[in-house]
This record gives structure tokens, sequence and C-alpha cells, in this order.
């Protein structure tokens, strides 16, 4: 199992609109979706274009986001994880245990922002790199 | 001025060998440059390739060095960076200043790990992120 592109990066803020304004504002990064909200996955989310890959914005919806607990450690926002494609998603899970690695949640990969399968890999087995594992989607 | 591709993410560690070993063998990302030495950016570095864009990992030189704070306050390592190619430095950084942002240190472009001149935005201009700007080296 080998890890493929560099699908996005995924920053938290606690306002999204704000943050996607200021990439467009000072670094000219305008192609941006709209925000969409997620409430089973606890995030408002949208994503930045780049030439070869994305910036994913989250901000929280409620408490219990995952991305809560982060801005209440970095109140400004900042990077939260990175996130890798795999061709498949369970291989990519099943690896990741015969590994030695945690898979966060049950393991069972869920569906993301992003419409395909996911799961997350503790940040304690990418020496304090949250990861996430996306099965490849169909790029154009 | 517009920022184009994701050069690179920027990743501290404390013992960059194991992180570049555990890349390698967790994720099977394993085309990763020699380890290099930088003593007057305080740092040393390698890169590991991705398909379409790099991790940089860093490993601070001394107590000096801009990722030995980011290590005291994360000990395991974590994400400290992203950068974005631009295709004139001297022309970002001028853009940057015009657009009310903080550029790091004097703001004169320097040679960076890649060979080609870079700065660096301040975070709070960026919501929290450390944002690198690097002259477009020359891609194959």
């Amino acid at each position: 199992m080998k890890i493929g592109r560099l699908n996005h990066v995924g920053i938290a803020t606690p306002d999204i609109e704000a943050t996607k304004a200021m990439y467009a504002t000072l670094y000219g990064a305008d192609r941006a979706t709209e925000t969409k909200d997620f409430p089973h996955l606890g995030v408002r989310v949208c994503f930045v274009s780049l030439e070869n890959s994305e910036l994913e914005l989250l901000e929280p919806l409620g408490e219990a986001s995952p991305v809560h607990k982060f801005l209440e450690r970095n109140p400004k926002g900042g990077q939260h994880h990175v996130c890798f494609e795999v061709d498949d998603i369970i291989t990519a899970r099943d690896t990741m245990r015969a590994r030695g690695a945690t898979v966060l949640g049950t393991g069972e990969p869920y569906i993301g922002a992003h419409g395909v399968p996911v799961i997350f890999v503790h940040p304690k087995n990418s020496d304090g790199v949250l990861v996430e594992l996306m099965q490849k989607p169909d790029h154009d």
C-alpha cells in the first residue's frame, strides 16, 4: 500500500468565510467552492483550489465537532491535517492496522466532504501529524 | 499576484531520519532525498516526494532554530507551514506588504532548501497558518 496524491491540506478556522476571503484577497487564490454544512461530520467545509492540490477549510459545527478542540488550543486556526489519496480505502485501513497504526473511531470508512470514503490515522503514528486517507476520487 | 502550486507542506520533527523511515514503511512514501544540514537556516531538511507535491521534513539544528520553539510546543512534531509557488518573489513580497501583511525577518528573500528565494508571511495574516512563498523552481 502506497499513498498517492496529496489531495488537500486541512485548515481549521473559527470563521470560514473570512478565511476564504483572505485566501482570495491576500493570495489571489479565488477559486473556492460554496461553503457547505456537514452536520454528521460536525463541520462546515469549503475547498480552495490550487494548481495541483486544494486547501480544505474547516469551521466547527457545534461543540462536539472534531475541530472544536483544535480551535480551543489554536484559537486563530491553523493546519489541522493532511489528506493523501489511496487506491482502495479498505485495503488502506487493513494495511494501516497490519503495520501497527491506530485508525480513529470504529475504523469503518465513512463518506467525507469529497463524497468518497475516508479514514483518519492517529497522529501518534505519524509523528504528530493527523493523516486522512481518502479513496481516490475521479479526477478530471 | 496569485499563488501557484502547493510546493510542499513543512513538517517539523524531533528525529528526521525516524520520520522519513515512518513515511516509507507506514505509508509507502519511499522516494525521499538525502537529509542535508542547512546551518544558516537552522534546520536539517529532506523532501518526501508525492505524486503531485512534497513533504518537507524539518529537524532543528541548534536552539536558535526557527523549528526549535515549535517543537517545544509540539514535542512529537507536526505541521509547521505550507509553501506556495509564486512567479516572482520580489513582486510577491511587495504585494504582500501592499496588501497589509507582515513579511518575517528583514523581508529580503533568501535562498531556501530548494535553492530558490523564499519569504515567510506571518501566521497572523493567514488565520494561524505560517505561509512560505517560493519563487517557482524549474519543474521537469
